[in-house]
């Protein structure tokens, strides 16, 4: 993968003593719900005073847009940025975008299995954010599909289907994904980018885009048909 | 799709009876838990006494249990079926293995969502039978991936990450589906078969093997050619 395509997430040292924290809070939440969790819990689990928690996070409301933000918003930007790179190979783009949002839910599972769970408990603006941020992240799947067809890259697919399909091979890794195992997340990260990459790429798309050469290549195809057709019938018929 | 790799769901009497009181049941283990609702109330929903209840479900472990059956279990077993067919063309049985599982969600979508969210606090035999299904249902997936791959049909991609990619795709279905909207539960499950094909089937393989396939590469690159026409012919007339 280009440079450039690559995955950026700044490492800042509040990012350092936030993320373990906020760890910590999507365990609770996992067991008692949002609602079910209070600060203090929050500040136990994570092995700190309430002084220090509230230092980081002045109240649940910033750790739940610090969740959404960790599993969406950083998701929807980088593939915001990757989308919107020089390269103009689609299946390329394609590829990294869809890296990208898998390999940020096979290492942050439980982050995104709570949320997932229990999306409409959120509180009412940080459940925006979070709607917001998932639809942005479907247009950049499903326009960069509509892209790559119309430059003839892509097979003539079904954009929202198909990106609603590339969205669920990502997600349901959090059913199944066991962080530790023989796989790495970043390798089951990258054989979902290929496996969507080949789910809409044409074959043979680096065909010269020249109408008449299109043209004898769907005779071709047409000859062969008949063939196969012929052939059966005569199977049949003996 | 030949007929022999058509879904065919036995429609008895005893079943046109028992799923609209399973529906009415799903309706109220979502917003209730399966814990948080009775027979009483199962009875109340579906405008039946309590003796018409029991006689179709002796007990409230019956209906999950029948709930386990019409999501897993049936797909299972009809997958099985497909599976074993003497067709021999394993993009084609793939591609109805998909489909069957897939419009089977899509035609009962909070059955679904109701069992994958609440799986954990089912009674422990009832859960028992919907993990041995699943995890037949996922082996016919991947077992099928790995014929094809031997077969040389299939591209040398990961079975199981692969099979996972293809449960997803369905699964996340029960997320974005709309029953009544502008696409039918059948052409959606359509699209998510042609999609999963698509992402296993080596390039050109199609063209040696089914009729089917063949026409769906040719119909692919008329559509491409129109559109090169089309644009082409907008830009001369401009």
């Amino acid at each position: 993968m280009a440079d450039e395509l690559k995955r950026t997430t700044p490492v800042t040292r509040e990012n350092m003593i936030r993320e373990p924290i906020l760890a910590a809070a999507v365990e609770l939440f996992r067991n008692h719900g949002f609602a079910g969790t209070s600060m203090q819990n929050i500040a136990t689990a994570a092995g700190i005073s309430r002084p220090a928690l509230y230092y980081h996070f002045k109240n649940k409301e910033e750790i739940l847009r610090s969740l959404v933000e960790v599993v969406t918003v950083r998701t929807q930007r980088e593939a915001a940025r990757i989308a919107s790179t020089a390269a103009s190979d689609h299946a390329e783009l394609l590829r990294a975008v869809v890296f990208s949002h898998a390999v940020s839910l096979l290492r942050h599972p439980q982050h995104f299995a709570v949320l997932q769970r229990d999306e409409r408990h959120l509180p009412a603006r940080v459940q925006a954010l979070q709607e917001k941020a998932k639809r942005e992240l479907f247009d950049t799947f499903s326009d960069l599909i509509r892209s790559g067809i119309s430059a003839g890259v892509f097979r003539d697919c079904d954009p929202v289907v198909t990106a609603f399909c590339i969205f669920g091979m990502c997600a349901w890794t959090v059913q199944w994904f066991k962080p530790g195992g023989k796989m790495t997340a970043d390798k089951v990260a990258e054989i979902i980018a290929d496996n969507a990459v080949w789910m809409v790429r044409r074959s043979g798309s680096a065909r010269d885009r020249n109408p008449a050469s299109w043209l004898a290549v769907i005779k071709d195809d047409l000859a062969h048909l008949e063939r196969a057709i012929t052939h059966k019938g005569a199977v049949k018929r003996s």
